[in-house]
């Protein structure tokens, strides 16, 4: 039995509906899994007719997703109406995920600006499906063939990041990860690198004090509760030299994580949300309303988000969704 | 005519007197330079004799150094001795070179530590030979051979950075960066790309205010002084996408610029500090204490480091130092 994987249109001014339509008739996809399009129809009308797919979108499956009247699409602005679909889409999405009527979601990317003005108003996707599910703690993760990062703070200021991070915050990422390499990678003893949030890790307290007030603590308490944790590493040479030894790697913040994953990974990582109880990937790209409506856009990292759910669902589906996971129950989603 | 390049003894407990044993003897050197070491004989003669490298040493020139009584190398710890040695040996070899005497200096490293406890109170060599030289602006920049990055902060704790940046230091910085390129390396109309503070750049606002209090104002004054700049980029996407087209990146802080160069120059990066008016540059890696005094250090970073110093004089020494590097004039050496 191949799994039903929803595929939400995003914002269907950027390149998300354009992706979706050739991810959703590309051979390699068709294969692994069942691809349902998630979204208003009309929108993928428009690019379908655009780029001469109507014959293959007629043949999809599609979960209709209808919100302040007919869907309009103008590739490359920033509209409340597309917005507010994408959204929406979402919560189709992961309705019918928790209902066990599809198997896994693959998102295409939103706009903050657009999904903000629409009515939803969080950071990001991970914020929004982490209400939606209910879920207790989650973590957003970049998956690559040759490494998986994890972020313990994602949208935020770099000036707040010292600030937002705590002895709790990182110990709770840690479990996050740790839990995740267990039952979404199937690895009986992940081990897990914490970067240092300054320079050098701080130097022995010569160059900032988190390293000494805040992760040190955090990782005590994570070795205390069995899990295989090493650091905090100087981020600049971890990279470069100590990152073959492990499952995982905690960066401290954004740029820190993802620079080195997209560097390794040659466009092909994948965002994946870990902790939530449903199984949600989506490409490591944005909108790129730039290139909107052109027919340009590459659809391989949406390919990989695709691949790497439904390697996930399965991984689940082999061990069971057991232990720290039990915990997230799933929330009522419209 | 070979250049003549002093190579300072940098912290003698860690691994700077073996792989400057290692460099002075290796044939790649010799061939470009005439090396002469800069530190106390006794340090050098300890791993000599451990190397058994004596021989080799008796023919190499040296610029003794000595202070606070014979040097005792102690591999592995950190001592106000050794702190004091390896200020001592920048001090000598910057006077050497404002002298004429040697060409370019490559400096092997030092602990922050030892330096301050032997009575060098600086965050850092850059900082010190700022300071000898009296050079008005300097900039830390990392070079290889696929991109050169320069740092606007250096070991600064993250959760100053975002105070210590401003139009400017972002203006200063690129103008030092920009003056180095066509100085040192020969550019005429050199490019430069600014990386973003925050996350996505900020996202127009949304994440951090930075971009558009700061860099944005300080790009604005680099193209109006005639300097190409763009910016402000994505860190995370930027060298996964755009590098290639710029002669060199502006980073914000450490971690931003040396993630990347490290992982894109598998241990060949050199730092090198634009601005001097003299030729300074240094590996990449630090003193290493875990395995000093066991022969197994790699001399690479530093023969890099030595070959950037070579090619840097000889640019220089064609086209003059002309235009901004005018201004630092050089201060009182001991």
């Amino acid at each position: 039995m191949k799994p039903v994987v929803g595929l939400t249109i995003g914002d269907y001014n950027g390149i998300g509906p354009e992706i979706l339509l050739k991810c959703a008739t590309h051979p390699k996809i068709r294969s692994i899994c069942t691809p349902v399009l998630v979204g208003p129809y009309a929108a993928f009308e428009f690019y379908a007719k655009r780029f001469r797919k109507e014959r293959e979108l007629r043949r999809m499956p599609i979960i209709e997703v209808a919100g302040g009247g007919p869907a309009r699409p103008w590739p490359g602005r920033i509209t409340a109406r597309a917005g507010m679909c994408a959204g929406l889409a979402i919560e189709a999405a992961v309705d019918r995920c928790t209902k066990g009527e599809i198997d896994a979601i693959v998102t295409a990317p939103v706009s903050k600006e657009a999904l903000s003005i629409g009515g939803y108003g969080y950071p990001g996707q991970t914020e929004l499906l982490q209400k939606l599910t209910g879920s207790r703690s989650v973590a957003m993760m970049f998956l690559s063939e040759r490494m998986k990062v994890g972020l313990a703070t994602i949208h935020v200021p770099l000036i707040e990041v010292p600030t937002v991070i705590s002895r709790k915050l990182i110990l709770e990422k840690l479990e996050v990860v740790a839990s995740s390499l267990k039952i979404d990678f199937r690895l009986r003893h992940p081990r897990i690198a914490v970067l240092g949030l300054n320079p050098h890790a701080g130097e022995n307290g010569l160059i900032g004090v988190e390293e000494k007030t805040i992760l040190m603590p955090a990782l005590r308490s994570a070795l205390s509760k069995g899990l295989r944790v090493s650091g905090p590493f100087s981020a600049d040479s971890f990279f470069a030299m100590h990152w073959n030894g492990y499952d995982a790697v905690l960066a401290m913040y954004h740029d820190q994580g993802l620079i080195p994953v997209k560097l390794l990974s040659r466009g092909k990582a994948v965002n994946f949300t870990a902790g939530l109880n449903i199984v949600r990937t989506s490409p490591d790209h944005g909108t790129a309303f730039n290139i909107a409506g052109k027919g340009t856009a590459s659809p391989s990292s949406m390919v990989e988000a695709i691949r790497w759910a439904v390697k996930i669902f399965r991984n689940r589906a082999r061990g069971g969704v057991k232990g720290k996971h039990r915990r997230n129950k799933p929330g009522r989603a419209t």
